[in-house]
């Protein structure tokens, strides 16, 4: 779908109406707040295809899991991403016919997402059955400011003369497409209505979250507010009926205020004043001054994330839309919730938390958003150590090792795939590999005496169990896993797992041996809780000092797994174009089998641990890799994209940027209407501001190295560095960097050591290629 | 559930109803004639827990494919044995209230299977709330003479007066228990009944099987027929109804007569007529006719199939009992039908063929029953050739690559699990050796130009395909399969697949030079049929010239798969009790993980190409892979039994055989209430013909080495050679070989020629111990 959307460097842009695509749309012109999010559903009755959904954070629900074939340890539940009460609903009769876009073609359709300002607007023109034209525009926004309340402004301007009989309310009668046994997930609690709004609370089945949702209309004929709406309630609706009659050439505007409160912020009892006080609000502020509110939180969120990139519409479209969908779906206000890989795009992968947040998402907040944010992430694991240590033991685990969920949203595994569940254990890694580099970018160490080092710990100690010792090759192996190459299972002896694994060991008694130092207090208690035996380290030391990782020596690379190179040897340009994605052509057992790779697995290890490899080992690994890789998970182009510039090779730097920057924009993997990727869309920030910017975190060092395509001509990012923020600008001959801090910086740029002033733009001669 | 069934060389015996073990009784007790079967639920009512199950050969439901997460190349349905119609059924009102022994325990009851004579009876005293009693018993066989008939006598004797409201009908409102979506899987055709019989056709879903059941009655009182029978008929069900006063110490006896046909076997508009013409010859037989007629079958049957073991009377009662159960599944009467895992007496596993029969049963009907019933089995595969060149094709394979099914009912694969249905690719070997099997044991070659030439093209045409070659090593390959041991999952170079896909190209070239050189006619219609063309001899020549074995010098054994030493070396005997069977008490990935072997893999192959390796090797690997093989599949132990004899090892010999001849009589894998394992019943038959028989049929020589177990006395069988019956018998210190042949026939006895006269008793010294 290439082109369907058009390219703009803010806007997101559909002309003309195309049912086909309705779905791809409804997700790539998703809206949310953080705190609540949803599709781009039409207001008004729509025949067609749909996804519906409007989603709330942290209101899911445990559907009971379904597998053709059960495997001791699978969990009993899969949590789901809950479509929840349509909020938006209309019902628009003319002279006795529903508005239904599926129905009648509109003429002049046009839709469009500001990224700038959160707004998602729409226009087109209408003809009924008997002829009769009409022009619609409706603006809708979840307020970032004011994050439960949502406004809808919706108007129709009268070509002809006609009896409109316009409805506007809430649903609460709502599925979800993924449901493992048809059920609907809700229960209704009461429908109420007095005569300036109306509202309704429904509770989840099984969890008991309890959701009010209330909303009030104001209407206008020609900006003429009228006082003329009916609410009333029914099973799982509320709503108001305005009834009128249009003429010719005038403008009728209903305005719909709507709240959304959970009991995740409120008792139950409280719940409905909760919701009026929202309406109240919203009824004070009124539409353009809550439009205003909102658009200004934008504002200020752009003036510290926003990506700039000169001279190619495509490329500084992609960019925005990452980081816009990101901060629609997180907001890191509360510890409980996540970032799930579609966000509030869709159903998919259940909306739970992944691997992906750690190795994706923290460093984009990292370097965009206060510290805080990211901590809440951390504290998210930290929380949920108890569940992981159980879930370890359900796999035969002890002492207190520990091993987080694959996919969760309370802690507890969800995932029932033996291959997955239980082998693609690389995850911990990755959990406790965020620790090291929110140290790393914040200079906060204080979070290790706050639970980090239990994490580190659980972790480590799992990794000493899982590995074992081979009396035939006289090293430690590690047996059955999944690496983040998904295309290969239960393999033996994954080179990233095994470098992970011996690196969290080697961190996680640095860390304990450092706490045993520093701050006896938190030791001894650090000990008591968690029966912490300094013995654990000697074993750990052993199997760092004598792990197995496989290599070919010849080639000069680390193999993915043993025996990776027995595997017939084949280039991804050797495959006929009509069999890719091979996920979506070849029987599973053939994917296995071949040498191709879905996502960077060697590479994203040398990725995380960069300094510990020689550029040149880098190159001639990623010289093996790359050719090899399908990049058939959206969490792959980025980490490449980094290290072809790293390795100076811009085509294929900018070819994967574009892939991955545009994923869904432009449907590389034919799945948008599923939804959007949500958590590798932190991955195209880190392609641009760690691939073509060439930032580096290490040691407390700052460094760049940019590059700039030949298709560009600048780029500009922000990066946030401790307490400091760094702009960096690049054109074609000079790179500028300029400081935000109240204090100098020196930094590295291309290997040599510069000194920032506050507020002193430097400029440098910028290098075409960069190799360290 | 040791011990809970008594032992008896020819009966099973239940003494006492436990309601807790009415489901394993309900399993053990299943009769069956080939073309149809039943569990052993109770005519009347019964309100404990039960499973339901009455099954009629061939007819199947293709169930919608139930799984988590679907991969491509996963079948749409999984072919289901079929819960058919309820002919026991009846209702006995006492005063009103039902018979029903969960509600009022019988006393002295009494259940007997009658191997000899297959039939089952049952009796009890029964006291109802109002302490009125009754002694109850029933005869009840399905007809091995007559295979559409099926018989009930059921009497009553009064030890007080009672109004009796009797009623005995067909209830077609049935249930599968194993139903991915929880449908019905029948729709009604239509109930009928005329004043002296009723009958029913219910049609199945999606395939319309249609099959008619149909029924009369006759009633005594003290063996005076009664006249009295109502005939009625309602949806689902048709009845027939007799109300009675009973008198203390008079008997009442309802004979209830049963015919069963299908389409099948008749066209739909003749069904009806077909089961009327049942009925007729059931009236003018009359039950004591048909149960002659029926035992004297079986009587017949024994002669050639039977298996006595002196002083040990568990180990006679198991022979027995697994002969039993496979001559109530196959009768070898229909190419379309084939040995489902539970045959007639469970839903589990869907009632398909698996290569079980192959591996097997093939070697049981070949050594006791006509060559034609194997052959049946023969045509089974290769009416299904092209079905599993389309499962090929599916999974990328060209050119006539054959894969069968791993499970099927019709040809198609219904298995959904990619380690499973994609990787245990060994079944195709299987297939290919049971070809070359039925010649040895037959000596008519003439299957290999009747199809059997096309199988072994297509399965030598698959295996040529999924090896491929690795540069790293210089040999060739094969990645992801999982053997016969289900344990490991997705390994590279499993030793047994390996060696039997080699096993089968160098035997295909040799049938098709064969065939070249003898019977130019066909080896063109062949060439031409299957665009065979010479070179792809030359592939398959340097394939099994150049293939990968992996194997330990040092240890001197072949090794399961490729790094299995890496694996932490621990012994069964190591594991705890409290954690066996480990399949149901560790997660997957700690099993696969683990050394554990489920089920004889290497020593699978050692056994199917015994004579391709020495003595010594053979008790290297068995010393090596015993110890470690958990015996979790009930297709494992015979397996172990055989080369524990062949090895001298007695005592591991008889405990194994214990565990293959009673699994289900004993419950060792704690699941007999789903239904009896029937294909391993037939790997029982060869742990005591091969194993402490010590048959083998190699290259035109038949050979015995009998060793006699210390808790046996002595043991005899007969086994079928070409056109020859061999009767071996063994006490203490001889062995005597009869034959029954119109010729003599030499034959080997530990290694010794030997010439065996006809009728002509040849008695030897037995040997204590004799290894090769």
């Amino acid at each position: 779908m290439k082109n369907y959307f058009l390219h703009n460097e803010w806007q997101i842009i559909e002309e003309g109406f195309n049912p086909e695509m309705h779905e791809a749309a409804e997700s790539i012109f998703s809206i949310g707040n953080g705190k609540m999010g949803q599709r781009a559903m039409f207001e008004e009755t729509y025949s067609g295809k749909t996804l519906q959904g409007s989603y709330i954070a942290g209101v899911y629900y445990p559907d009971k899991t379904r597998v053709g074939w059960w495997k001791n340890g699978y969990p009993e539940y899969f949590a789901k991403v809950l479509n929840s009460p349509n909020w938006i609903k209309m019902n628009i009769e003319i002279d006795g016919e529903s508005v239904d876009l599926f129905k009648h073609a509109p003429a002049n359709f046009k839709r469009v997402l500001d990224m700038k300002t959160g707004l998602l607007q729409r226009s087109f023109d209408y003809t009924t059955s008997t002829n009769k034209k009409f022009t619609v525009s409706v603006e809708r926004f979840m307020s970032k400011e004011d994050d439960e309340i949502a406004c809808i402004r919706y108007s129709i301007t009268a070509h002809a003369s006609a009896d409109i009989n316009w409805s506007s309310g809430i649903d609460a009668h709502v599925k979800n497409t993924d449901s493992n046994y048809d059920e609907i997930f809700w229960s209704r609690v009461s429908e109420k209505n007095d005569d300036n709004s109306a509202w309704l609370t429904s509770k989840t089945n099984k969890l008991h979250f309890e959701v009010c949702e209330g909303f009030f209309v104001k209407m206008f004929i020609d900006k003429n507010e009228q006082n003329a709406a009916q609410y009333s309630n029914s099973d799982w609706n509320v709503s108001a009926h305005w009834k009128l009659k249009a003429e010719q050439g005038k403008t009728y505007c209903m305005e719909k205020y709507v709240s959304i409160v959970s009991n995740m912020y409120y008792d139950n009892a409280s719940l409905e004043s909760a919701c009026q006080n929202n309406l109240q609000k919203a009824r004070e502020l009124g539409y353009d001054k809550l439009k205003t509110r909102h658009t200004n939180s934008w504002a200020s969120l752009w003036e510290n994330a926003d990506i700039t990139i000169d001279g190619d519409i495509a490329a500084q479209q992609g960019i925005r839309f990452n980081i816009f969908q990101l901060h629609q779906t997180y907001s890191g206000r509360d510890p409980r919730l996540n970032i799930g890989p579609k966000g509030f795009t869709g159903e998919k992968y259940g909306g739970s938390t992944y691997w992906d947040t750690e190795a994706y998402c923290i460093p984009f907040y990292l370097g965009t958003s206060d510290a805080s944010i990211s901590k809440q992430l951390l504290r998210y694991r930290y929380n949920q150590l108890d569940k992981a240590i159980e879930n370890a033991e359900k796999l035969g685990f002890t002492n207190g090792a520990a091993l987080y969920p694959m996919v969760t949203m309370n802690g507890e595994e969800c995932h029932n795939e033996w291959e997955i569940t239980f082998e693609e254990i690389h995850r911990n890694g990755a959990i406790a590999f965020a620790i090291f580099q929110y140290g790393l970018y914040t200079g906060d160490l204080s979070y290790l005496n706050e639970g980090g080092a239990e994490v580190l710990l659980g972790i480590s100690r799992f990794w000493s169990q899982r590995i074992h010792w081979s009396d035939a090759k006289k090293q430690y192996v590690m047996h059955g896993v999944t690496g983040p190459n998904e295309y290969e299972n239960n393999v033996n002896n994954n080179w990233y797992t095994n470098y992970i694994s011996n690196w969290c060991m080697k961190y996680t008694a640095e860390v304990i041996q450092n706490i045993s130092n520093t701050d006896k207090a938190y030791y001894n208690d650090f000990c008591t809780k968690t029966k912490f035996n300094a013995d654990e380290l000697v074993r750990w030391k052993d199997i760092t000092e004598n792990m197995f990782f496989p290599a070919d020596e010849n080639l000069g690379i680390f193999l993915q797994q043993e025996g990776y190179l027995d595997k017939e040897q084949i280039l991804a340009t050797d495959l006929p174009t009509n069999q890719r994605p091979i996920n979506q052509h070849w029987s599973w057992d053939r994917i296995l089998r071949s040498c191709f790779i879905k996502q960077a697995d060697v590479l994203q290890g040398m990725f995380l641990f960069e300094d510990h490899f020689d550029v040149e080992t880098l190159k001639r690994n990623f010289d093996f890799y790359e050719p090899r890789t399908v990049h058939e998970s959206s969490l792959s182009p980025c980490i490449h994209v980094i290290q072809a510039t790293k390795l100076g090779y811009e085509e294929k730097a900018y070819e994967l940027y574009l892939r991955t920057s545009r994923l869904d924009l432009d449907d590389y993997n034919k799945e948008v209407h599923e939804g959007l990727h949500i958590t590798s869309m932190a991955g195209t920030w880190m392609s641009v501001v760690m691939g073509f910017g060439g930032l580096r975190i290490k040691k407390d060092t700052l460094s760049f190295a940019p590059m700039l395509p030949k298709h560009w001509s600048g780029f500009s990012f922000l990066v946030r560095y401790r307490d400091a923020i760094i702009s960096v600008r690049v054109n074609k001959e000079k790179l500028f960097l300029n400081l935000n801090a109240s204090h100098t910086l020196s930094c590295e740029v291309y290997g040599e050591t510069i000194s920032l002033e506050p507020n002193n733009e430097v400029s440098l001669n910028l290098k075409a290629i960069y190799v360290q």
